[in-house]
Formats: structure tokens, sequence, C-alpha cells
């Protein structure tokens, strides 16, 4: 007989529902991750609402704290019941992708592994971690044990989030002395300003309208906030900067608006970093980019995993660089995440990151 | 009684003639160079035609060979007599911009000095190299004087294209190994060809229709040209990659659509290398730039100038590894350059590059 | 008739004293400088021993806060009375070294302009800060503005031993997530520490004995520091990064022992970076290098100066983000000076900084 | 009954004999490669010496050209009788190591990973190369196809020279127009004088006495070779450089007097790219170390490997650009390894390379 679970299954656009689903046997390079903490991102919403297609039946969530319930037959360097995370995106480590240094881009295939995103599996391709249980592939690359002392909670924001946004500010090439401006306070908005912060930019200019995302904003690194509904936030920085316009610009909403303005607030030679996720075709505007005469550079990044990244996040979290645990404003029991999806779906009550317990 | 000297004017759209025009004065940072050789470059035609303003009145040009006339007060290490070249870009040296490593984008002031393209002088915001003289901002980070043994001719394509296309392969960092596609073949293109083969690509896939070009592409280091009227060139690519995509894809014509197939063919991961001057907004398709997931990076690059650049170009003609002599397919003397114009506006006779002796 | 200053003179080996010396003149592209604090640095300890040579009667000091007192006639963005400071190197702009982004290595040569060390003019070259007045060469390229409402000591930092200290982190390539130790934590160490927290390093290791500075190490950054005369410290940083090593080791001493020791808490493809000024050859122990077969780099800076770097720094101290004004530990005026050496040269008094008043 | 082999087997210090071996059993992660073409290299001369120890009765070996002959249960992506090559170096992918970019640093623990040297596993911790099969572990990571047209000896310097020499100049970080040294002209510097050509230097000096080394030089890239038994290799250097120093110099031998040479070249701000393996401690001299201050870097590069980097390599052979083909002067069968050793052990009869076929 099967042993079952509880689990969050994409049915049809518009349903998320929690249902039993088969524990998942382990693979010889696989490990049986039993879930404790999870939470939902905006992607989810996307696929909650058929923006983002996935197979129906599909367990979905991607930001797994749990305990190593089962590791696979080649599976060395592990104990069950270690405290582990598994990144969002698991790199299988052995693609061409992995090895050239483009592990979120991994692919499954041994020869070219360069299938866009295929780094992205857990409610992607493979069942994700909204469940008791979930397996992760490729465990040896993938499974990085929580250091002593260390929350669920507080390693919570490191499989995608905060991996995400840091990489916001590491793609932007930020230096010692920079000037960087963050549009939109969302949860990977936030994460960017800290990675600001951590990355040495000295003058960080947050766009926002909303006031818990304000004050949020300033507590993880924002110098100045800049609220869009009171003012021109391109004039404003540009005015913030002297004229001069900042470094690196990162967008962190998905929007030709924000991507637009970003262009506008650049210096020639300055850094777009993307890390919106669009629904349309873009527009560079001609002037903006300067007719392509200005070394703008405009990068994209995809949340990197692995579990070195994610040694690194949680080190980050543990030395108290970075407190990200005040993300979490809502509380829920993996039986009530279809009460969580629709707080989150709907943005309610000022809800930044809901953590859901299993 | 003011000396005077020949040179070629913008009068008004459609008109750049040969006028007299009185000799400058050398400022005392400034050097006066007798133009040796010069030629023509796309921008000056954008120029012609009106697309790009500058005032009436302007010498055009922005790529001198010659010799020292005459040093600014201050200036040393150099004397007259001496050939040497300067590049199309002028970095002054002591602005922000240059000292943050961001030489072309170098504006005036002392302060702040971000003016986007605040490099580009000659024939832009002072009088340019089409003409007897020419005065030489900032004349010790300019001048770079010629090595023993090489031709005007043969050092004629350093101060704009060969640096412009070089820059193309190298802001795209282009690894040893590496699949580079570049997007038309003209002098940049061209140029972008020889550089990526400098870098270290080893498959390069030019595209380009015009046979001449096709021709001198392969010899620069094409290892395969793409004929976009015989084939569709994003499928071709995608052929030649085995489905894999490039790792750099250079755009070298400043359209959409040549934008928009180098994103195409770009793998995950990729970087856009765009050296084209743009006319319009571009436009970013949401599926090739994978909803901005996909690692991409776009990057664009203004000709790098001052003198360690001309020096380093030289070295690489000197050395043989690049040969752009062969760019140079039509012969004028300055009193013929109106004639030299008409044929280069209108590309006719499979121009490539026009030599002007002065 | 000459207007005379107060200066601080190298006499000969042991003899630093106060003398009067002519206020300069400013030739066309300097500016002079009206000095208002300044400080000791341990150069110049090392000049006052004899043990870095300079010509007799030079003015000695290289970290200059001050007004500007006159412009030279080509300088301007500048006005008479402006707020001002000064790099300890003063980069011309316009040598090739500058040009290919090594300013501090800049020589005065306009052809080759790579005479090591060459962009250290100030007390070294020509007379330096520890004066009433100061010439500052190429002044478009070396004065930086002091933000609105920074005082001279919060600046004070800035001109060596910030601007050294950071670049310690920087050539290090700190990356988020980063273990790193810093050896020794004088001045420079500290400033090394501080910097290496601003980059994202999350573990930082500082390694010191005397009991102010391991208080201030902390204070700027350290999470653990290591008191050398109690445990061994390559065992004991063994030990706090459970056998893996560091992945950034910064040497801020100049001696053999931290140097290797450095190299012997690296992890393997880790950096050594070196800041320290070294009086003797040094000894790479095979074992430690792994026989040249563990990726090591090891890396050396001398103090990144020029207007720029300056801007940048002084933003840092604005933002908040780092506090160095409590590395002044004793104050003295400029008529006091020669007190001021006797007690940083004998070390005495728990002393780090010293600011003199001028 | 197991079945055996033939494989050159390390006895003692002073004797490797070709015995009989079982052919080993493939792991689920692993492949069986039946070895068509090896080589053997200069660390294999120190083994026999008794220099580098090995454990008794090891195969040594790690240049392997093969077919694949069988594929654990897990490897998929590949088919039995495909013609492949493996890395010298074998990352498993999935270290913290590897992860982190360093794949040759990877050790095999699962959580740290960081082992020295950890990623060279042919014939220094398993069974290596000179033998009728070989297992290569982590087959997904390692075995890299090879393109059709490309005979074995084409492509049989890439698992170890090609990639060692050419990352002494990806290390580097040769630019456009960089001058480069590099120290001996055996099969590693050969292929670092490659590797600097391929990256874009344009004045490339080598170093070697040898005729057959320095004829094989200038034909792989060097533009001068200086003879140091003729001259002095430092003065030579300078005078070829105007008494500028080079950019990068790369160490190819493994002595001090070599190492202290390229320090000596070495501009301010220039690279020393070290690929020597050393058998004692180095030593810095003070003064071409500039006592720390001459933003001098000194970088060390242990072979990469894995199968993207071979697939780049053989598409750099399959492009024409490097034809290290001459540097085969001796061809064996494997049962005349024996032979080959004694001759290669002897740097006798103009030896560069051995191919051994099996």
């Amino acid at each position: 007989m099967t042993a079952m679970m509880k689990a969050a299954l994409f049915v049809e656009p518009g349903r998320i529902v929690l249902e039993d689903k088969a524990i998942p046997d382990v693979g010889p390079n696989d490990a049986l991750m039993r879930v404790t903490t999870t939470t939902i991102c905006g992607t989810d919403i996307h696929i909650l609402k058929g923006e983002y297609p996935v197979e129906k039946g599909l367990i979905v969530g991607h930001e797994p704290v749990g305990v190593i319930d089962k590791l696979g037959a080649n599976v060395s360097g592990y104990e069950e019941g270690q405290r582990v995370i598994a990144g969002a995106i698991c790199p299988s480590g052995y693609s061409n992708a992995c090895l050239d240094g483009l592990c979120a881009q991994d692919g499954q295939s041994a020869l070219h592994g360069l299938k866009p995103m295929g780094g992205w599996r857990f409610g992607n391709t493979i069942d994700g971690a909204q469940a008791e249980y979930l397996q992760v592939p490729d465990a040896m690359a993938n499974l990085a044990p929580v250091p002593d002392g260390l929350s669920d909670e507080e390693v919570l924001m490191c499989p995608d989030i905060m991996s995400t946004g840091f990489a916001g500010a590491e793609s932007g090439n930020i230096k010692i002395g920079d000037t960087v401006a963050v549009f939109a306070q969302g949860p990977i908005g936030l994460c960017a300003t800290a990675g600001a912060k951590l990355r040495g930019a000295t003058q960080i200019i947050a766009v926002e309208t909303i006031s818990e995302r304000i004050e949020m904003s300033k507590r993880v690194g924002a110098d100045v906030v800049v609220d869009f509904k009171k003012v021109d936030p391109v004039e404003e920085i540009m005015k913030l900067t002297a004229g001069r316009g900042v470094d690196v610009a990162i967008e962190a909403l998905g929007l030709q608006q924000t991507f637009e303005s970003c262009l506008k607030v650049l210096k020639p030679g300055g850094t777009l970093s993307s890390l919106g996720v669009y629904s349309d075709d873009l527009k560079i505007p001609l002037t903006a980019f300067h007719a392509g005469l200005g070394d703008h550079k405009i990068v994209t990044s995809l949340c990197p995993g692995g579990k070195e990244r994610m040694r690194r996040l949680m080190n980050a979290v543990a030395s108290g660089r970075v407190d990200l645990k005040p993300l979490v404003t809502h509380r829920y029991r993996l039986d009530e995440i279809e009460e969580a999806y629709e707080l989150f779906a709907n943005q309610r009550d000022g809800v930044l990151k809901v953590a859901v317990s299993v």
C-alpha cells in the first residue's frame, strides 16, 4: 500500500487545492525531504491564475525547509534526520550549463543542458514543496544543512527571494560608493535592497507607495524611499543624484513602466539589473538608451540555487548582517494553505510573505 | 593675418562641403595635428543627412592620422613632427567618469562628468578631422605615437571602427571556445568579427548578403557566413549550433530586426553585445527574452578612446594579428572629399571604407 | 617677498621638524589647498626612520583635508573657498597607466607612465600635506569636494587608510557569504575589516592582540577576533571554519609571518589580498601554496586615489555605513606635530590615528 | 572469471611497468572507457621518480581518448561506442567547490569539498588512463564526445596540457594589445603561448633555449623567442618592451629562477600567471615585488576539467585556430610504454609529447 501525504496541487486555472498524493520514491541520486516549513511565491500566483502553465495535478511550491527523511542509494555526506533546505532552482551540477557557470539555466540534457530556466524544477517540471514530503533531485548538489541555531523562518527566504534579490545586486556589479535605485519593494525588491546594502551601495533609493513596504524598505537598507504616487520617481531620483543618475537600477516588478524608469534614471555606463518576470514585450525608449551609445548594460538574473549558494545565504543570516524574518507577516498550517493562497493572491492585509508550517 | 586651411564643413542637411576655415589655435593642454590621412564614418553620413544634429559650420570627421604640428604650453612627452593618431573619442582623463573607468562617457564637467557620449568631441562638439589641421584636446591623454613601420592606412581604422568593433567582442566577454554570431558585416561588423577571433571565439557565424562583405568576413575571421537573403538567419544559426544557440551575439547594424534576431539566437545566459546606432525605440520580444528569466545580458559599447587604447590597437596591427587594410576600398584626396561622401553615402561600388589623404 | 608657511620637513633620518617654507606657486593645472586637518601615516614613520628614502627638506604627509585657496589658470569646475580633500595617490588621469585602469601606478611619462607607485606624489616626490598649504597637482583629477555636513575628521581617513583598507577587500573579490580573515588590526587592517563587511563577507575573523584594537575591530565589522598571543591563529581559523579555510585572507602588517599565515588559512582557490609594506624578501612555503596547484591568488593593492574614489568614500561616510571617526584617538595642532610624531612613532597610549589641525 | 587488461602501474620509485590488472566495474554514475590513445605527462615522471607519491599498484596517466564501453545505470545522454575524451581533472559537479566555480579544487566531501587538487583523480587517487580500459567517475560531468572529423591525436592534448596552458593565459586576464612573456616552452609553455595568442596578446615573448622548442614556439604564437643561454632574459624583455615590462608573465617550468624572472619583467599592475609545479619554497624578491605596493597579482591555475571545458577545447581544435598535433613528436603502442617512459623521462631526441596508442 502506497503511503500518502497532503499536498497543494494545481488542478486548473483558479484552483490550487490541498489533496492526498502518494509520497514519492527516491531515485538513487535523490533525497526525500520531510517539509517542515514552506511559503508561497508570486510565481505560484501566476500558476494559480493560469498565466504560467504547469501540468494539472502537479504539486506547486519551490521554497522548502525540512528534514532529510530518506537518502538515495548513491547519496553520501548527509544523514537522515538532518535539517536542510534546497534552493528553488536545483542545478544538476553535471550539465554543460552548470559546468560553464550557468547553473540556473541548467537543462536535463547531458550534452547541451542549455534549456532556458532548466534549473527550475520544483513546482514547475516536478512536484514541489507545498506538501508533507518533497523529492529533491540531484541531492548532493542541492541539499544544504541548516546551521545550528537558525529557525525555519530565519532560513525560509533563502531558497528563492533572498537568492533572487541578492542576485539583482550581484549582477548589477555594485561597487563601494554606488548609488542604486530599486523599483518596487515587494519581497524580491526588499531583498534586492538588502543585497545592494550588503555589496556596498552607499545611496540606496527605493521606489514604493505602500506604507508597510516603505517602512520595511528603510529597515533592510534603503536610505530614501520615493513614493511614486506623490512624486515622479524619475525626476525625484535625478534630483536626489544631482542630475548624475544612478550607477545601478534594479527592476523588481516586471512592468514596462518600471523597466523604462530604470533606464531613464541610469547614468551613462550604468546597469539595469532586471529581476521582474514580464508578461509582455518590452520597449527600450531610444532617448533613455542614448541610441545604443550610452555604454548601458541590461542584465537579468534567475534565482541562483544549489547547496553552496544556500550555504552562503544561511551564513549571511547567521551573521546577523541581514534579517528577513520581518518579511513573514502571516502564518498558516499546510491544511490552511488554500486560505493562505486567497490572502496572498489578493495581497490583502499588508501581506509580504506567509510561512506555511507543515 | 589668420592662416587658413581646407576643411569639410557641415553646412545644412544634405550638404557637407569643402571650405576654408582658420587653422585653430592650441590651448595650453592641446596639440595641433597636421592631418595626413582620414576617413568617413557611417556617423558622418547621419550628420550629412541631418539625422544626427551638429552645429552648422562644424568640421566633421573623427578618425585622424597625422603629424604633431604644435604642442600646447603644458604638453610634454611628445615632439613636433612626431607621427600620431588620436581616437574618435577623446577622454579628458580627469573626469569622474574617466576615473571610474567610463572614459567614453566622459563629460566636460570637472565634478560629475557623466554627460552621455561626452567623450565624443571631434566632429560632434568641436571641429573634426576632415581638414588639414586638427586641434586635439587634452593632448597628453589622446595623442598616440604611430610605431615605426606602420603606414597611415594601416592605422587608419584604429581611431574608430577597430576600437568599436573590438569593444563589441570585449564587452561580450567572449571566452575561449565561444560561438559568436555577428549580424551585419559592414566596417564595424567586420571589426567585431576580427575582435571575436582575437578573443578566442572558435565558431564565428557572420550574417551578411553582399558578396564583397561575405568575402571580407571570411578573411578577417568568420567561420561561416549566413546569407540572410537565402536562409532565415535565426533558423540557420540554431541549426549550426545544434539548437544550443550562441554564447554572444553582436549587433552591428542598428535595426530592430537584427537586434531581435540577436536575442533569438542567444543561449540562456548569453550576451547580446550591441554596437549599432539605433534610430527608433527597440522592442524586446517576451519569448526571446524568456520573460526576463534567461540570465541574458544586453550590453552596449561606445568606441573606447585615449592614447592607451590606440597604443594597444596599433600594437595589434603591428603584430600582424589583424589586417584591416583591405577594408580601404577607395582612395581620395581631401579636395575630392565631396565625391567621397557621395560614394560612401550611397554605398556604391562595393565601398567599405575610403581613405582620404590630406 | 615670498609668503611663508609652517610645514613638517624631513631633515634627516630620525628628524622631521616644523619649519618655515615658502608657500608654493600653482602651475596652470594645479591648485593650492589651505590645509585644515591632516594626519600621520605609518609610511611617514618609515620616512622618519630613514627606512623609506625621500629628499631632505621635503614636506611629508599625504592625507589632506582643506579649502581651495587658489586655482591654476586651466582649472575649472571648482571655486576658491570650497572644502575639498585629495587622495594620497594623485593620478594624472592622462598617463597610459591611468587610461589602462592602473591609476596608482601612474608615472609622469606621457608615453609610458608605468613607473611603480608613480601615483604617490605627496610627501614622496613632491611636497606633502603636513603644512599650512599644499600644492595639488593635476587638480581636476584630484580635488574632491567634501559633502555638506561632514566634518574634517569624518573624511580624514578617506585619502589613505580607508581607500587602502577597502582596496584590500575589493581586490580580494569578496562575495556575499565569504569568510574573510584580516591579519592585524592597525588602522589599515581595521579599514580592511570595515571594507570586508561592506562587500558582503558574512564571517570576518580578525587577528590582533592589543585590547583597544580588538575592541575597535568588533566595532567596525569583525565577527570574531583571534588573539594570536593566546592561541595559534592558523589553527584557530581552521577550527572556526570547520577545516574549510577562508575565502580571502587580508595581510595588513607587512611581515613574513602574517603573509605566511594568510596562505596557510586560505582555502584552495582562495585569495591572499596583501596590503602590508614589506621590508624583506618574502617566502612562499611550498605546502601552503600546494606546489602552485591550489588555484591560489596573491594580489597587492596600492591605495587608490583620484577625485572619483574620494567621492565614493565620502559617500560611504555620509551614508553612515562606516564610521571611522573613532580611529582618531589623539588630536594635535600643526605646531605640536613633532610631539604627535613622537607618540605615533612609538605607538604609545593606544594610539590609532592622530588628527592634526592646521 | 575477471576480465583482464594491460595497464601501466606504479610499482615503486623508478619503476612504472606494464602489467595485467582487472578491468574495472562501473558504478551507477560512472562509465567505462576503452582507451584508444593516451600520453605521458611531466607529472607522471614525478610519480615515476617518487617525487610525487601515489599508492603502489596504481595505474598512472590522466589523458584519455577513447570509446564508451559501458555506462553506469544512472548515466544517460551517451551511447556505447561513442568516441569521447575526459579531462585530467574530473569534477564531481556537486561539490561546494564546483558549485562555487572552483571545479579543479573539488573534493569528494558532499559538504565541503575543498580538498586541494581534489579534482585530480585519474592516476592520482584512482586508476588512470595508461591502460586498455578506464573507469570515468561522475561520467555525466566528465565525458565529452569528440566532434566528427577529429582524430585521436588532434584531441590528445585537450585533457591536460592544452587546458592547463590556456588556463595560464585565461587566469592572467590577458587583454587585446597585451605583451605577454612565457617562461619555458615545454608542452605546457607552448600551450600557454598558443593560449595567449588566442586571448588577444599582440606581443608574445617566449623564453627557451632548445632549438626544436624555439621553432615550435614561433609556430604556435610567439612573436619573439629569447634564448636564455645567449642573453639575460630579464634584460632582453625589458629592452623588447622599451622598459615598460610585460602585462602578463606566465611561468611554465616550476623553478625559483623562472618565477623570479617573471616578477622582474612584470609592469606595475601586471600579473604573474603561474603554471609550474614547484618542488621547493619560493622566494619573492622585495624589489621585484615593489615591497608589496606594485599592484601585482600572482595567480596559479590547476588544469580545468569537465565536459564543458573539453567541448570548448575540442571546438578550438576543430576551428583550426590552434594546431597542437605537431607537439606529438613520438608514437608508441601501449605495450611499448616502458620505452616511451624511458625516452620522455630523459627528454631524449627532442621529445615534446608522445602518443601511446592502445
